[in-house]
C-alpha cells in the first residue's frame, strides 16, 4: 500500500465520457490498495472560453477577478469526477484550493504556492476517501482565489504530492512517457524508462511539452518521484502504480542516482519557437551589448542565444541573438527605435530557424560530446548559426529546413535509436 | 445617500454585452451617491449546461458535488461584472458565498440561509466599493459550497439586503414591474406602483413568475422593501433608486400600511399548472378523505383545491381535487392503486382546466367580492368547477377554454383596466 497523487490535464477530462475514463484509472489504483489524491485541470476549451470573456469585458482587467472567473472551470471538473467515482463505488469528494487550503502568494494569475496543509486531506485518505483537488488554483492571504498561470496543474500536483508525503506523483497526459526525441520526426525514437530531473528540466524548457518546467523544479527540490503515463490507454490495461510490471508504460522522472544505466545523451529536443535577429556592422566599443539588450529587457523580451563576431577590419562587430518568435516583431521595433543609440548598419531577421539541443547528465563526465555533434552536422552539410552550452546541454541554431535531418542524425549519433 | 441591493437574473447577465449593461445600471446608482451591493445569477443557460453534465455523469449524484459544479456559474458572473464595473471607473470586487460568508444549513441543493455576517461587506461599502455577490449559493457548516435551489438568487438578494440593513432591494428582471394581470391576455393590464407582501406572495405562488415565493416571505419577515424594475431599459433612462421620480418605472413590494390608496382587488392571476381528478361514487363513510389524500401525501403530491358533494341518494359522494399538472399521471396511478381501499366507482381526470384567482388585501374589509365574481362569470356562461378562498384571495377552477374571457371579465369587473 502506498500513497499516490494522480494528475489529469484538460484533454484527459475534456467531456463527461473522458471523466468517466479517468474515474476508472483512479479506481484501478484504489483497488490496488493505494491512498489516492487526484488533481484535475479544467475541461479542455473551458479555460479559453472564460479567458475570452474576461478580455471581452475589459482588455486590461483586474487579475483578482480574472482568477475568480477562470478558477471556476477546475471546480466543475472536481465535482464531476467525484460524482463519477462515487457512481462506480469509490468514495470521493471534491476540494477547491481554498478548502484544502492551498495557500499561495497574492500574485494573481501567476501565483506561487507557499504552503499546503495536508493534515485534513491525509485523515480523509486514511479513511479511504479519494481527494479530488482543483489544480491550478489556490487561495491568497487575503482569502481571494488565485490561479497559477497556464499549465499550473502539474505544479499543483507535485506540490500536493510533497505536502501529502506521497510515494509518487503520476502525471497522466496524452503521451505515454518521455521520448528520446519527437516520434513524429524520428520513427525510431524510444520511450525512456527513467530520466533525471535535470534532463527533464532542459527538455521542458526546450518545448517538450510533457511537463511544466516549474513542476519539475519543484519535484527536484522536494524529491517527488514523478511518473508520466498515458490517460488515453484503457484504464484496466495499465498496471497499478508501484506494482512489479508497471514500468511497461510510463517514464519515471527521478534523482540522477536512481538511474542505473545512465546514457551520455538522453534526448534530442528541438524548438521552432525562436526567431533570429542579426545586427550587421555594430560599432565595436564598450557598452554596445548593454545598448542592444537593455531596451529588449525593458520590453520584457527574453533573449536566449547570443553570438558576437569581430568583422574584418576590427572596428565593427556582427551580433546575432534569438528571441521568442511571438516577440519577434516587437523586438525588431525596439531595436530599430534604438538604432541611433546602438549604432549599427543593418538589421536582418529570420523566423525560419530552429534550435536543436542535445541533453544528457552524462556530458558532465564525458568530453567531446559537442565536438562529435558539430562534426556529424558538418558531414551532412548543415551550417551552424549559433551555439550555446550548459553543463548538461548543447544547443545549436540552424536553418529550419534541416530540422528533421539534424534531429535524425544526432539521434543515431548518440545511440538513441531503438532496435 | 442610501444603501441598496440590486439583483440581476440570468437573462440580464446572459452574455458579456448584457453584463456591461448591468454595470451601467450599477454605475447610475453609485453616481447618485448610493452604497451598492449587487447579487447576480449565472449567465442564462450555463446552469442548465452544468446540471446536464452532473446528470450525464450519474443519474443519482451526490448533492454536495452537484452544488460544487453548479455554483461555479455564479462565480463567473461575479468576476465578469466586477471587471465590467472597474472598466467604467466603478470600484468593485466579487464575493462568493463562502467569502462573505453566507452561511446556510447543509441541505445541499435546497439550502436555506441561516446567517449572513454583513460586517466586512458594510466596511467595504462605506469605502465606496461595490460588492458583487454570487446569488443562489452559500457555505454549509462543513465548509462545503451549497446552493439554494433554482431561483434562489432572489432569496439571496433579500437576505443580503436584510443583513446589510439596506434601504431597499431592487430586483431587476425582464419585466418592468408587477401587473394587475398578464398583459399578454389583457391589453388593459396596468403596472402596479405598489403591492403588499401578502398580495405578492399570493401572486408568486399562483405562477406570476416575477419574484420567487421564498424571497417575498423573507422580505415580509424582515420588512425589506423590494422594487421590481426592468434590466432591459436603457440604464440611463431610469431614475436612481429613492429619487423623486423613480416610481415612473417599477413596482414596490412593501408593507400594507405603506400603500395609501388600497384597492379592494389588486390583481387577477391564473395558473394552467393544475390538473383535476374527480372520483365518482365514493362511499360516504368516516375516514374516506384520509384514504384518498393519505397515499397522495406519502407520494409527495401536493393537493390544492378539494370539493366534495353528496350525491342524490346520500350513500355516495363525488370528490374533486387538483394536483400540479406535472404530478397528474403519478397521482392517477396512486389513486388507482388504492381503489379497493378507497372504494369509488370511477376516476375522471382532466388537465384541460385553469385556476383563476382574484387577489387583494382589501377583501378583508369588503364583503361580497366573491359573490360579485360568481355572478359576473355566470353571466358569461362560465361554469365554476371548484372554489377555494383565503383571507385575501378567491380562486376558482374553470375549463381552460374560458381563460381569457374570465380574466378579462374579472379585470374589468374590479376596475383594474387602465384608462
Amino acid at each position: 500500500m502506498a500513497r499516490i497523487v494522480m494528475k489529469f490535464g484538460g484533454t484527459s477530462v475534456a467531456n463527461v465520457e473522458r471523466i468517466k475514463t479517468v474515474a476508472r484509472h483512479v479506481a484501478r489504483e484504489v483497488a490496488a490498495g493505494h491512498e489516492v489524491a487526484v488533481i484535475v485541470s479544467a475541461m479542455a476549451g473551458k479555460t479559453n472560453e472564460l479567458v475570452a470573456w474576461t478580455r471581452e469585458t475589459a482588455v486590461l482587467h483586474d487579475a483578482r477577478e480574472y482568477d475568480t472567473v477562470v478558477a471556476s472551470a477546475e471546480q466543475v471538473t472536481t465535482g464531476l469526477l467525484a460524482i463519477a467515482l462515487q457512481e462506480i463505488g469509490v468514495s470521493a469528494r471534491s476540494w477547491q484550493g481554498w478548502q484544502v487550503p492551498i495557500e499561495t502568494d497574492d500574485a494573481h494569475g501567476t501565483a506561487r504556492i507557499r504552503a499546503i496543509d495536508g493534515k485534513v486531506l491525509i485523515e480523509r485518505l486514511k479513511e479511504g476517501q479519494v481527494a479530488v483537488i482543483s489544480g491550478f488554483q489556490g487561495v491568497a492571504p487575503s482569502g481571494r482565489i488565485t490561479t497559477m498561470g497556464r499549465g499550473g496543474s502539474d505544479t499543483s500536483a507535485v506540490a500536493v504530492a510533497a505536502a501529502l508525503h506521497a510515494d509518487r506523483c503520476d502525471i497522466y497526459t496524452d503521451v505515454d512517457g518521455v521520448y528520446t526525441t519527437d516520434p513524429r520526426i524520428v520513427a525510431k525514437a524510444r520511450r525512456l524508462d527513467r530520466i533525471s530531473y535535470e534532463e527533464m528540466l532542459e527538455m521542458a524548457s526546450l518545448g517538450a511539452k510533457v511537463l511544466q518546467t516549474r513542476s519539475v523544479e519543484l519535484a527536484m527540490n522536494h524529491h517527488v518521484k514523478v511518473m508520466v503515463r498515458s490517460s488515453f490507454a484503457e484504464p484496466e490495461s495499465l498496471a497499478p502504480a508501484l506494482s512489479a510490471n508497471e514500468g511497461r508504460i510510463g517514464t519515471l522522472v527521478c534523482d540522477e542516482d536512481e538511474i542505473v544505466e545512465q546514457q551520455i545523451v538522453s534526448g534530442i529536443a528541438y524548438s521552432k519557437d525562436e526567431a533570429k535577429i542579426t545586427l550587421l556592422k555594430v560599432e565595436d566599443k564598450p557598452g554596445v551589448a548593454a545598448r542592444v539588450f537593455g531596451p529588449l529587457a525593458e520590453s520584457n523580451i527574453n533573449v536566449d542565444m547570443i553570438v558576437q563576431n569581430v568583422s574584418d577590419d576590427g572596428r565593427y562587430t556582427d551580433m546575432t541573438f534569438t528571441v521568442p518568435v511571438a516577440d519577434y516583431e516587437r523586438a525588431e521595433k525596439v531595436i530599430s527605435a534604438a538604432k541611433a543609440d546602438i549604432g549599427y548598419k543593418e538589421l536582418r531577421g529570420s523566423t525560419n530557424i530552429v534550435k536543436i539541443s542535445v541533453i544528457g547528465v552524462g556530458m558532465r563526465s564525458h568530453a567531446g560530446v559537442a565536438a562529435k555533434m558539430f562534426r556529424a552536422l558538418a558531414d551532412k552539410g548543415i551550417n551552424i548559426l549559433a551555439i550555446t552550452t550548459s553543463e548538461i546541454k548543447v544547443s545549436i541554431l540552424i536553418d529550419a529546413a534541416y530540422t528533421e535531418l539534424a534531429v535524425r542524425t544526432l539521434h543515431s549519433l548518440y545511440g538513441l535509436d531503438k532496435n
